[in-house]
């Protein structure tokens, strides 16, 4: 029997959370602050990744779950937790699964 | 004998309008204030069009050539002109294949 | 007795219309498509205005409600409507009032 | 007799760092790689902080001068060096002056 989903709010148990961790293959999870996951995003220019930062600014926003990130020219490193929780939420994983394929997009043509 | 290459930001002449809007496919064409551009471009929702927009925005800063442009939800207009020389100047011209490579990327994949 | 408080998605009548816009006095209203408002915003520059620009798209996205808008270089132009009542409504008041308080940052240092 | 003004993208020397270093009196020096400035923004919420971030961003590409720099919810946080020189250059001096005066506009109105 597969474990129940959990709620978006709740804070993920070590089960969910390898199995979900295989939905976010580019994230790496680290047990900081309760559980945390990360990562980095490489684009050609700076141009395009501010242009992905303003995509992911409009998601944050909408949900009202805003990442801690940072940004040196070409890359954007994005780190998620939900802090009302103390740890993984569904929230970050939503997140990241849309940051991952609003990213394709830059991915695919990185030129 | 072809035409010489036209200054960047001196107003461009009938003969060469014609030969540089073949490579600027989608851009319509108007004689209006002595000459613009204008190009729709379409995307999936609000979010991947305000990505291309702080796209065009850095561009437009980079440059020092800003354009007129309109959004609303998920479709942005540009148009292009040069007003210091009262019509077209290559300035336009190389800021509509700009915005075209730019939107190359969310074109490939609107959804 | 004062008119019941309107629906958030309810097309405003006549009566609301004239009593709302007194709290909107920067907002010009047109019967166009069943009624809209307009109002200019004026900059510094370029990069003042796009900063506005960000802040408004953060605002339609969370709100789910989506403004006409242009800009050239210092000027922003935003135009508000209710398509889905096809006129007013209080999304569109409620839209006006905050994008007049994030301005009042700007207006009160334009350099 | 003062030292005589250092090149915008020649190397600070020591001397010059503390004169300069009085004219932007929000920014905490570090050795760290050569030398650093950074600086900590707050404001009344992750749309204004954003909205910052977007003006920034179009400081930096038009200056092709890039920072370091991390966000959280209403915390905007800037590194800048000089890559090229392998520590603080004007560049950077003027960068964060620029970053402070768009900085004043929030400050003034933090709600």
């Amino acid at each position: 029997m597969t474990a129940p989903v959990p709620q978006l709010a709740t804070r993920l148990r070590a089960e969910h959370i390898d199995e979900l961790l295989l939905k976010c293959t580019g994230w790496a999870y680290s047990p900081d602050r309760g559980g945390t996951i990360t990562r980095e995003f490489l684009f050609a220019d700076f141009r395009q990744a501010f242009g992905f930062m303003a995509q992911v600014a409009l998601m944050a926003e909408k949900r009202n779950h805003h990442p801690e990130w940072s940004n040196l020219y070409n890359r954007v490193s994005i780190t998620l937790t939900t802090h009302d929780v103390s740890g993984l939420s569904m929230k970050d994983i939503k997140f990241a699964q849309l940051a991952d394929r609003t990213y394709a997009l830059y991915d695919a043509q990185p030129a």
